[in-house]
């Protein structure tokens, strides 16, 4: 693969910032891989991996020149960034993200984009629950799909092109409207995010069973939900303040799912748990036919020699 | 590892009957593995497996001379066999079980348990999403807990033999009584599960979100869930018919705590959601070092190399 930015400026260094830079490397995509992050220890860490060609504490500095600028730290800390930014922007760069939210994005970096600048929102459907430089791989990306979300008047040629980019980091691309994301994360990514969290709270806060015999017994389902409720706090308040109205609104189905089953336990009606719990399994199946999961058992945890 | 039993009899032959047969033949157990299940097809596919020394359809047949019976058939189906075999029950057996709940195989079974033979119920708490006879393997049970919950004037000497067996299978075992391992159970099993089963049926009914996007971007959180949202029907229809009372004192603290969260987000209150997200970290620390999950992220679905 062939260079296709002379400069790419990475806001932020985290598990997606740093997991673009080697993809980046991997497929030689960039002339200067420049890095940001607001801490010292952290740009120090990110130094130490040695995924970046420059590292700064100062946003500006880190995307003078650059032809593709991309914020990597929670969205809640978007707007000021751009605005610190936004004077020093090169004419003719895009200006992208990796957010999880999309619609706020745009509220809130969308007025300080100048002329001349292409500004287009993206999302890797990617990652694990762990966070900081240390945490990021070149494989990340690879047969997952990214999705972006350009207001209507973009230039379609810089669309085209962070489309190709985010194929050559292993990426399938998909471009949808930002509020149609905010609805489709809310059920793939959010919600699960937030009754995972809720569940692990729930079982550290009951009385009458200890943290002792949580965990012990965990396997019995309880382990797979600590996994995604280890994610970083920051970047989920974050997504959660930010994608309000599609969470609330996917949230009030699963609670009102939630309460027929409940209904169901206490009346005994077992045909309605079982028709619920028969047709699931066609949708792990047909995730697991996508290339999104693996069909071993556990995850392949290992357990199965 | 030397012979226990003269003669086991596994009553049902899924994933936990033939793991049970593959461990105790790594550990050279049992003189004798006899297997039942209902229907000639899973007999047939369990002998092409090979894990049993002779399979029957007959559970009566079956558990003829056995010194150690286990019944490993969805609970639901435990009261008929019981009543079926107990005529038959070797004096001196110890009639054992792998049911998800106890409080209702001792209710079910208890009244059946012929005089001079060892009742002692048990639950290994370990699995994984897939069921029948090709989905067992020696080490399911390695490093896992297994709870015996031996009523009160169980003898002492067969609950140390059956604990022995459980260790020899790969097991730690730990002795309770059957009401506080529904609860707990309730919280590390039956409610994940429940609201994994839930949240799948959620984003497959939405109109306004499509099945092949929910499967698309489903890397975001939403396939943790569906893994065990691909277990077997009828035994989970099962547990939740049999822990109704722990189940259901578990989801009104869920519910509550869903509730907190939902109105947290509605109110933009990111102290309340930060704290929660903060605190759960620590418990999948513990997970890990109690070797009960792996470090790797994702569960080391293979994707970082
Ligand atoms: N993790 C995922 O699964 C995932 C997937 C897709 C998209 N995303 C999105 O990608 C973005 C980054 O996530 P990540 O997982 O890479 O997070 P991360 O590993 O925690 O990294 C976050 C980065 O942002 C910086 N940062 C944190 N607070 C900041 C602040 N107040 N001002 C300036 N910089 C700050 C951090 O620097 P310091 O350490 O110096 O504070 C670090 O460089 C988020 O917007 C998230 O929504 C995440
Ligand atoms: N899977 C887990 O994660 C797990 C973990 C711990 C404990 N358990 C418990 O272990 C037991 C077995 O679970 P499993 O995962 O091994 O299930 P499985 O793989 O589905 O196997 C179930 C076995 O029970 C037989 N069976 C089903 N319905 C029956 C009926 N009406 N009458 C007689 N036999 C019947 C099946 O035979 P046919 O195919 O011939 O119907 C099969 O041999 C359950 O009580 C469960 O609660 C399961």
């Amino acid at each position: 693969m062939s260079e296709m930015f002379a400069k790419v400026a990475l806001l932020g260094v985290g598990l997606i910032g740093s997991s673009m830079a080697h993809a980046m490397r991997r497929a030689g995509l960039a002339g200067h891989i420049a890095g940001y992050s607001h801490r010292i220890e952290t740009v120090d860490l990110a130094r130490t991996v040695g995924f970046a060609d420059s590292l700064y504490t100062d946003a500006a500095a880190c995307v003078k020149d650059a032809d593709l600028v991309v914020l990597c730290t929670p969205v809640g800390t978007f707007k000021a960034l751009a605005e610190e930014i936004a004077p020093v922007l090169k004419p003719g760069a895009i200006l992208s993200d990796a957010g999880s939210v999309k619609g706020a994005v745009i509220r809130d970096v969308g007025p300080f984009v100048p002329e001349g600048v292409h500004f287009i929102p993206a999302h890797p459907i990617a990652g694990t629950e762990q966070s900081g430089p240390t945490a990021g791989f070149a494989e990340l990306f690879d047969g997952r799909w990214c999705i972006l979300t350009p207001p209507e008047e973009t230039d379609p040629q810089a669309v085209a092109k962070l489309k190709a980019f985010w194929e050559a980091l292993g990426s399938n691309v998909e471009v949808m409207d930002a509020h149609r994301h905010d609805l489709v994360l809310a059920i793939t990514s959010h919600v699960p995010h937030l009754i995972a969290y809720n569940i692990v709270g729930t079982a550290d806060d009951l009385e009458n069973v200890t943290e002792g015999e949580v965990i012990k017994y965990s396997a019995g389902g309880f382990r797979d939900f600590t996994r995604i409720a280890a994610s970083d706090p920051t970047m989920w308040r974050d997504i959660f303040l930010n994608n309000k109205e599609a969470v609330l609104e996917v949230l009030g189905r699963f609670g009102e799912d939630l309460s027929a089953l409940q209904r169901a336990i206490r009346w005994g009606d077992g045909e309605t748990l079982y028709n619920l719990f028969a047709r699931t399994r066609a949708i792990r199946r047909s995730i697991i036919d996508a290339g999104q999961d693996t069909a071993s058992p556990n995850f392949g945890r290992g357990e199965k020699k």
